[in-house]
Formats: structure tokens, C-alpha cells, sequence
């Protein structure tokens, strides 16, 4: 189940009655943290970043003991979520899943920005821990081709530095420099920040696994601080 | 506002909080319908499909006589949704707007159907109402050579049959036959029906206005009832 991109006000009715119900709640620590109201009197089993395997393998545990088991993903789960790993254990063991989805980061901090995702777009991770950088790249240049507005989760880590300046090269390569590309950090918190800056500039800022960045298409624009991406063609 | 794909358990705390605050509530007439809870005491101004610049330019004028107004939207407002109109409309007019994200209709289906949008993702309308449909097959064709899931929304309409027979082709052209495609009419809403096909076969089944079309990457398979896009690509 999803709870939204950060502020527990983008928790659906759907997915506050799935928590209010389980018996068990996993997830992983920070997500679970946000969601502090709803654990108690649960069994609680948090996890760590890349432990999302253990995780599902834990829920499908909790639920052949017969246990309603809540697992819990930031944002929607079909999305760069827990739906995918839970369900394949699900499956190999016969076990009942239900997948509650969620706000996810693209159009909440669409939201943020304006609406920049008004138009036809493409959802791209930059993460190459199990995607061949190569295959990223082929995504990317083909969503720059084909005009899409492009968002990138999971824009850069620690360790993936160059993979960025890699990544905003490519950019550079497929847009005009003046294109407007909006950056969110920590979308929905009271941290939240944000910045408008255009392809050109882009790599002058420093992002993150708590960032995320869409960059305009060919009609792009910003007014009054808002970014657009208009929805159709044909006026303009 | 985003009221979510239909069910009125998918509307999120701060959605709801809107419309209760609101003193103004302007949308398209069914899905006003599906929050008439939601409208006792307030002036409602309803809308016809077509006639959203209408809508958005009603909600600035209300504004300006000191109300504070709801514009409705289905699943999220920035996609495909008010946000576009209404923020052209505010920003001529200097009213402040907030946008409301909401689960768009991608991830709901997804989650229907199990977990198809665990990898790199591209969403396209196949309305050519204001785009023009060259630009639309570039897109598919864009979007089906760079391996990515695809999403379309407004698959056809009365008016369109021949383009959603032309949009199938290329999509033949683009992905193997086998590859699975879900197509959920009426997502979450007690009507909700789904099937499970493949790309070979997806012209079998008619599409409107109120159906979504989830196609396949290379990755994509079915097990159980259920169609997964696994998140990585090393392990295959």
C-alpha cells in the first residue's frame, strides 16, 4: 500500500483504513516513522534501503500465521514500490495480496511545480543498481526524442555522481538549453524545497535520492513562478 | 483537485479538506456526481466534457469575488486534468492557486491489475483532439523502441476507431506479440471490469473513454492472474 509522497495529508481514505486494519506493518524505517500514528498496538518490522526482498519475504511470513500484514511503500507501490517484490513472493507461496495505490512523487510534486506533466510524458529511475546504465541512457534519449516531459526519480546517490553529469549531458543533447526544469526536494514535507532552473543550468544544482526532477518538453514554459507543459499543440 | 480514479476510498485527507473548505465547486458533471457528498451547502457550477476553458475561466471570476473555490478533476488534476486551464486562467488574472494532487488513473489500474509499472514508464493520450496524431505515433513509436511500459489513456472514442486500430498496429510493430497488455474499463468504481490479453490479441477488445491500456515492456509477464514489470533487468 501507498502513502503518498510525504505529508500524511496525501494518505488516501483507502490506504489509512488498510493500516487502521493490519495487524502487522512492515516497511521501511523512515516511511514507517511518517506514519507514526497508525502503529500502535501493531507488531512493527521496519527495514533498511535494499532490504526490500527481506521485506516482502517478511510479510508473506506474517500472513500464512493468518495475520493481516500492511506493507508499506512511499509514494504509489507500482511505482519504484513494494508491489512488485511483494507480489512475486506472494505468488510462490499461494498467498492473497491487494495492492492499495498511492499519490505518487511525479504528480505530487508536479503539483509543487505547476503542472508540468500536462502532457504526454515518460517516468525514468536513474538508479543502475538492477538497470544497465546503457538501457537508462536508451530511455532517456528516446523520451528526449519523441518530445515526452520527462521525470527522474531517483536522480542521484552518493555513489552515482558521474552517472548524473552522464545523465544531464544526454539532456543537454535532446533539449534546448532554455527548456524549464523543475527540481523538488523532500515534495510534501515541511523541508520541502524547490527550484525553477531551464536545461542550460540544470546541473548547477545538487540532487539526491530525496529529489526529484521533471524537465519540460518543446512547449514547456513558466509564468508567475509556474511551470506548464500546455495540453495541446494545435493553438500554439 | 484530484478526486482520484473514482472510488471515493482513493480521495486523499487533503482532497477532502478542500471540498469541505470550499464555497464554490466547479467540475465535470460526473464526477460532481461522485462527490455529491461532498457539495450540500455549497454553490455547484457543473460542466460538460469540452468545455473546460469555460470552467477554468468561472472558477477565476469566482475567485475574484472573494470565494474560495474547488475545481474538480478525475485521478489527478495535473494529468490530463484542470490544472493546465485553470492556472492559464489564474495567471492572467493574478488569483493564487493551490493544486491538489490525486491517485491518477496509471497507478490505480496498475494496482488492479498487479504491478505493470514497476519499471520506467511512458503515459500518452491517444486523443487527437488537440495534438496533432503524427506527433502522437511519434510518441508511441518513441516510447515502444526504448523498451519503456506504456500507458495510455483516452484510448478511443466514437469518433476515433480507426486511429485506436492504427494506434494497435504500431504497437504490433513495436513489441512482440506475446507481450502481455491489461486493459481495465472503469477503474475501482463498482463497474470496474479488467482483462488480461496480449498484444497480439488486444484489437479483440473495445476501448473508450473510460478504459485504460497497459502495455507491456520486454520484461513483462503474467503469473497468477497478475501482470508484473520486474524493477530490474540484471537478474534476468
Amino acid at each position: 500500500m501507498g502513502i503518498g509522497p510525504g505529508s500524511l495529508s496525501d494518505l488516501t481514505f483507502r490506504a489509512a483504513a488498510c493500516l487502521e486494519e493490519a495487524e502487522v506493518i512492515i516497511g521501511y524505517r523512515p516511511y514507517l516513522e511518517s506514519i507514526a500514528a497508525y502503529l500502535k498496538g501493531k507488531e512493527v518490522f521496519p527495514g533498511r534501503m535494499r532490504e526490500e526482498l527481506e521485506r516482502a519475504r517478511e510479510a508473506v511470513l506474517q500472513a500464512q500465521k493468518g495475520k493481516r500484514v500492511a506493507v508499506v511503500s512511499g509514494g504509489d507501490p507500482g511505482v519504484y514500490g513494494m508491489a512488485v517484490p511483494v507480489l512475486q513472493a506472494a505468488l510462490e507461496e499461494g498467498v492473497a495480496v491487494e495492492v492499495i495505490p498511492g499519490v505518487t512523487a511525479a504528480t505530487a510534486v508536479a503539483a509543487c511545480l505547476g503542472a508540468p506533466l500536462g502532457h504526454d510524458f515518460a517516468v525514468v529511475s536513474l538508479s543502475d543498481l538492477l538497470t544497465p546504465w546503457p538501457l537508462i541512457l536508451r530511455r532517456l534519449k528516446g523520451a528526449l526524442a519523441a518530445d515526452f516531459v520527462l521525470v527522474l526519480y531517483n536522480p542521484s546517490s552518493s555513489r552515482r555522481q558521474e552517472r548524473w553529469r552522464e545523465a544531464v549531458e544526454v539532456i543537454k543533447g535532446g533539449r534546448d538549453p532554455d527548456t524549464p526544469v523543475g527540481i523538488v526536494w523532500e515534495a510534501t514535507r515541511p523541508s520541502e524545497r524547490k527550484v525553477l532552473t531551464t536545461v542550460g543550468e540544470m546541473e548547477k544544482f545538487p540532487v539526491d535520492m530525496r529529489s526529484l526532477v521533471i524537465v519540460g518538453n518543446s512547449q514547456t514554459y513558466v509564468a508567475g513562478g509556474l511551470m506548464i507543459t500546455p495540453r495541446g499543440y494545435e493553438r500554439k
